[in-house]
């Protein structure tokens, strides 16, 4: 087992919903389990001890001048459509999920090909900063508990879902589950296995009960899984009003609401995270705060697929939980830092309306405004909220999470930061500008997964 | 003097608006001054000599399985702002220029600074294949002139203007042109010193007279400036109903539209870049149709300071120029990868709307998706017909300017190249998941500006 460790290095995190904290030249210490035991400032009284005994004893982590934020973390991804990225997004939903995302996903009851695929996505997700990822794998049992394997491994902590599918008027004979009791059982299989695993995994392996959406699921299986929920006290994860059409079909076929047909289920509480919900009202924003769900914002999918943009703010106030997502592959990108820039332009585009031939006054919604602090509290903090983790800050008694920023690589070098010395212009120039090739050091739990050499 | 150059490899272009073809192990062969004088596929008749006669004399560059894109064309860069990228994205227009913007441009004055700042820039651009750029300076002249030189240098073919703006009413004192006949005068001076530098410029470099936008110019200024534009029959670029606040101003000051005032000072003709343009109307369109003046759609800035979506394909369908720029600083990214990605999702955000409480007829604009190959065209040939330059294809006549793309760089190796082997799948890939790393080399005019060993 690993040692305590002492990290000295310049922090930031954003403690809440806008406001974002510096760390300058900080000490964290973290113990054997990867929990942060202090956090210490310059000013704070056993700083040089700390420093001191860190060194003799060669417990010392020292990030230099480099910039340190919390990983990053990604509550949707799709990881079997990553071959996918990139293709084929000027196709209508329906074409994209028959014709290309399901003969794509059939696929992975191949192991080995889930095992080359999967591997590379974990792989590429950490290079980017992503410590946490809730994935939905596919309809296949064995492949999907490989996805679990392979994060656990490469160090990266994941939740992690078989997704069940069975509806025969919404899937395709070559790819869902043969029937609901299957659905269900291969979920509860799924679960007691993965649950076995996560038993030597240091930064947590979780099974996450999977409804791909209701279109795709019967009522017995949407009913079975929320019991299954409840039984085991899993994680959820479900599409959520994403899109007009989705948002139409769950009110044609109950004559309810997608969020109330979902809670009906029982498959709202506070370990769910419901996906993209674009359409949700006052009302499915009331209830998602009152069970203490979570909506996983995907903004760069939602410009494809979703027909509007979420209201962030609206949705805050309410009290909900939200966090970022990149959706792979309805969203290209497998970078959140895409997507932090996203959820500021497109929450811009909400606040100001698109059509200029609309008067300026009646094209958009006032208040919209997502700014660049409060998207990266999103993928942080907003994260570790809606998995009721204790991670994306450096604060006592959260998970040692961390992504090292080097402004000054040759590969992408970030103009102004010897002009712009105000730490939180740096830190949005750091959201901002970074490429892959910034990120020098990942570190999950107190260990670290990618280096210097691997850029 | 360079020889002539015969290269091999797989190239992509865009000869129509959302058309891209795929040139597969193709020869293209460059004449010494890095025009194209063949295109010739692995079917011509003469393929099998012109390769082996390349290959005997040494003159082959074989770009082997990597993939070659034009080199991108940016029309709108404000140089001096590049250490501003990232920051104050979240201030209104006004605050952004009197505060941050005009501060920072004014220290070009001090020409160590500028010569630090634009080497940087350039040298960033061309990483991320850029081979064309077309900036604003800063209203001083020498620093404008050194802007010139360094991109002459570094191997970038650039258009640069001096900015003219003398308006005591929307300027401040520490920084703006001392009176019109000042702000003429050096515009002249630029223009003939520019021209003078020229001579010995392979690829290249061309002043531009570059009134600010109307708000920041008084009349004597415009009409000089205009009157100039055509002595000299010189490049014109300025903003032009960029954002609600600009295009009611200039109603205010004439009781007429921004592109009739322009184009009453004689500065809308056929080398004119008319920056952002999102509040234009049919009338408007039509008289940069009549004109030739071509637009430079922003699309990341857009979204922050436009209050609007420019309408593409309207314009295009009116026979407007559209062709891409990034804007540096109201748009963060030096990238016009990033443009392209950002193009096409403000398109599906402005043919779907952003608001969902209004129903789904009324709230967006129909017809007006880019797709990523159309946005791909504006990138490169739609950059071309602004400029009235043989650049952005591969094509005999024009000047080869190329991109070199690896998709398979270990520090971003692209997704599904292996199963989407469709070369139209590939092209959007690129696009999409490309990072400054998978761009091995960059060629302007038949001279290697970027080495793998720069990466
Ligand atoms: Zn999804
Ligand atoms: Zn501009």
């Amino acid at each position: 087992m690993r040692s305590k460790q002492v990290f000295k290095g310049n922090f930031f995190h954003a403690p809440t919903y806008g406001k974002a904290e510096y760390l300058e030249e900080t000490l964290i210490t973290v113990n054997k389990r990867g929990i942060i035991e202090s956090v210490l400032s310059q000013s704070s009284s056993d700083y040089q001890a700390v420093l001191a005994e860190a060194k003799a004893s060669n417990l010392l982590v020292d990030f230099g001048d480099k910039f340190v934020l919390p990983g990053f973390i990604d509550l949707h991804i799709h990881a079997p459509q990553w071959p996918q990225a990139g293709v084929a997004l000027d196709e209508p939903l329906n074409v994209w999920l028959d014709e290309c995302t399901f003969p794509l996903e059939a696929r992975y009851s191949d192991l080995e090909f889930a095992k080359k695929v999967y591997s590379d996505l974990v792989r590429q997700l950490l290079n980017r900063g992503t410590t946490t990822a809730v994935y939905f794998a596919t309809q296949h049992l064995e492949s999907s508990i490989e996805l679990a394997k392979i994060s656990a491994q490469l160090g990266q902590r994941a939740f992690v879902g078989k997704v069940a599918m069975d509806n025969p008027e919404q899937t395709h004979d070559y790819y869902r589950d043969e029937s609901s009791e299957q659905a269900i059982a291969d979920t509860e299989a799924f679960i007691v296995r993965v649950r076995e695993l996560a038993k030597n995994v240091t930064q947590g392996v979780y099974p996450v009960v999977t409804p791909r959406f209701v279109p795709s699921c019967t009522d017995e299986t949407l009913r079975g899984l929320g019991i299954l929920a409840h039984k085991y006290d899993a994680y959820v994860q479900t599409h959520c009003s994403e899109g007009q059409w989705e948002h139409g079909y769950v009110l044609d076929r109950y004559g309810k609401r997608d969020a109330d047909v979902l809670a009906d289920f029982g498959l709202v509480n506070d370990k769910s995270i419901m996906d993209h919900c674009n359409f949700v009202n006052d009302h499915d924003g009331e209830l998602f705060a009152e069970h203490g769900a979570a909506i996983a914002h995907c903004p760069i999918s939602n410009a494809y697929f979703a027909n509007g943009v979420l209201p962030v703010n609206r949705l805050k106030k309410q009290g909900v939980k939200v966090g970022l997502g990149t959706d792979i592959s309805g969203g290209f990108s497998p970078s959140l830092y895409d997507n932090i820039k996203q959820t500021v332009i497109s929450s811009r585009m909400l606040t100001d309306g698109v059509d200029v031939t609309i008067e300026q006054e009646k094209r958009g919604v006032s208040d919209s405004r997502v700014s660049v602090l409060e998207a990266f509290y999103l993928a942080t903090c907003g994260g570790g909220e809606a998995l009721s983790l204790p991670v994306g800050l450096f604060k006592e008694g959260q998970i040692f999470d961390a992504q090292v920023l080097d402004p000054n690589q040759p590969a992408n070098s970030l103009p102004g930061f010897d002009i712009y010395t105000e730490p939180f212009s740096r830190l949005a120039k750091l959201l901002y500008l970074s490429t892959p090739a910034n990120i020098t050091e990942v570190w999950v739990q107190g260990n670290k997964v990618k280096n210097p050499k691997e850029i």
